[in-house]
């Protein structure tokens, strides 16, 4: 911590291997956790595909950490014409436009079904701007829903799809234990899994809400932190206000939260975003910013005074540049190619470049993250 | 030899990066040569900037062996509203409907600004069907322009953009041995050129046409064998003939061509097709099928006999299958992700997708070839 989450919103970070995700970073030790969208995998193929397939690190084949979104924020952006009671969101497929009713059970059922390491209670995303009063009435009902969230999971969890697995890896560890099976045989197909996911279920974080009222944020730190989550998501935020706004917020809230459990802010950031807040105690953000923008032909760099460079790699002053994105940048990417073939391809309308305009930018992520651990830990000792 | 050259149209086979490229296929050896199309790169980026990039290989940062085609069969079928003189092509570019001339002298121009090691002869495809008469006319042409394409490759070849890296390399050698200049400071940049490229120009490789007509393809090959050039490719197949026709005509043509030259034959072809011509003597293919079928979700397997089965891949059958594309294949994908997990990528519109498909579908005929290059081996000895 802090960590960096790349985005798989259909399990797959869009255009890039698992075999590339975790070699990117530096030194090579790649992604340390990655996040996929319960909202589109619910929608496709189906939660319950996914559990018949052995869960999302499965399916996907993904071994490290993952985390679920509730699917709430999903549902409020993208979805069409959706109807919110007390009970759940009604909503619309953006796909196919067909009628869909999330809860906080159902989103509990959802992600335990997708069943990866972290899931995230369900919560209602308020829109931007909107009044005190709309804002605390939008956050008394994200507070009755993390109850029922919390509730439902508790009841529920052993349901994750790895969990059987778990269990009849651990009988077999206690016949392993009495000699009366050969250590060999007691491998199975099981390695696979995370070695430290064995026989646990999953971690249930809950999410602050509270706008853009500081007193409001207070109080949901509080309500939240009295549930006893094992970590808690910073959301609501990043959704079109001034940064400034947004790191007031996150400040005002961080001082409510546990420092000894995961601090998470949802949906950011830029690149100076990301240190500013690990900087401030943020332990995990997560945000579709560097594969979006790399299909975009925006690459990140640095200049030499290591401030964030943008480049929009189809400008025609890279058509004949033989440098890398960024000379100090250690990626395979930079490594390997121009400037001038990445714009090649980017006009040219080649997958590859989608694909390698996002490796540099998400290496470029965990490369800065990894530069704010080392500085933290310097100055913590 | 024989060996499947992968297209790489715009300096990029589609969605497959050079370095997966370069480990696909039996024992991880990758690809050893793949293909560029003329026509796309003169159109975009345009070959005068790839070749102040270095030539095509440093462009693209691959440093094994390439090929271009002459653009004349991409004139022929991509390009509109075109006219042919005795003297060239002229076209439309389908990209904006500009105007260009192609001879067989720009086609040098341009292939030896690209600088791939084998360049082909600038050449007539005829329409299909032709009539004797119509087909012996274009041939007569393709024969004019083979002539001006030798004779104006040979005029211009030392322009090569590798060429003078070479002599200059070639003088640090000398100097070096005269110890002027210590080791390291004699390697530079061009290191990453393939060592046996330096100092060498291109191979320009004829090509037979002749239609599907057995006396014009003799015919045809025995005049470009008279031009003694370094290898012979056949041309003007695969395009919409009855497939027995195809093998015909390139049984009747090898006939005429030096086995100790590489024959090769373009465009083609399915799996058991280019198996079967290899076994002919045909010693190079290139096919855009491995990756245009596998963008179109369509993967090779072999079923128990060592037949070829072609799978759709976005078949509801696939929705839950856990097992790999083929069982039996020893490629990335098929060691790590499902068809279940390939399915719902294809269906989800996923880039990762039309990577995954593509690189198992180069690995199944790189796996080819080498099963091909074992048997013949054994043969022979």
């Amino acid at each position: 911590m802090p960590v960096f989450m790349p985005v798989g919103t259909a399990a797959s970070v869009k255009a890039v291997e698992q075999g590339v995700l975790e070699t990117i970073g530096v030194g090579g030790h790649g992604a340390e956790i990655i996040l996929a969208n319960t909202y589109h995998l619910y929608l496709r193929p189906g939660h319950e595909v996914v559990r018949r397939m052995g869960g999302v690190h499965r399916f996907m084949s993904w071994e490290r950490p993952m985390l679920t979104d509730s699917g709430g924020f999903q549902v409020f952006s993208l979805s069409g014409l959706r109807k919110v009671t007390p009970e759940g969101v009604e909503f619309r497929s953006h796909l196919d436009g067909s009628k869909h009713f999330f809860s906080p059970e159902r989103s509990m059922d959802v992600q335990i079904a997708l069943g990866a390491d972290i899931a995230m209670v369900f919560d209602e995303c308020v829109e931007t701007p909107a009044s005190w009063e709309r804002t605390r009435e939008s956050m008394g009902l994200t507070h009755d829903w993390a109850r029922r969230s919390k509730d439902h999971f508790e009841a529920h969890k052993h349901e994750v799809p790895w969990f059987e697995a778990a269990t009849q890896e651990q009988r077999q560890e206690q016949k392993r234990d009495a000699g009366v099976l050969p250590l060999r045989q007691a491998q199975g197909q099981n390695d696979k899994l995370n070695d430290e996911l064995r026989g646990k279920t999953q971690s249930l974080f809950g999410i602050v809400q509270g706008g853009m009222y500081a007193d409001l944020r207070k109080e949901s730190a509080e309500r939240l932190v009295e549930m006893e989550l094992p970590g808690y998501a910073i959301g609501g935020l990043a959704v079109g206000e001034p940064r400034e706004v947004t790191r007031e917020m996150i400040a005002r809230t961080l001082e409510f939260l546990p420092k000894d459990k995961p601090r998470y802010v949802m949906g950011v950031g830029y690149p100076d975003e990301i240190e500013e807040y690990a900087k401030m105690g943020v332990d995990m953000m997560d945000c579709v910013l560097p594969t979006r923008a790399g299909r975009h032909g925006l690459v990140f760099a640095r200049d030499a005074d290591g401030g964030v460079v943008r480049m929009n790699i189809k400008r025609r002053e890279y058509a004949e540049d033989s440098g890398p994105i960024d000379a100090s940048c250690g990626c395979m990417v930079c490594g390997r190619y121009s400037r001038a073939y990445l714009r090649h391809l980017f006009v040219a309308g080649e997958p590859l470049g989608l694909t390698l305009n996002s490796v540099h930018n998400l290496h470029f992520y965990l490369a800065t993250m990894s530069r704010v651990r080392a500085e933290l830990a310097e100055a913590g000792s």
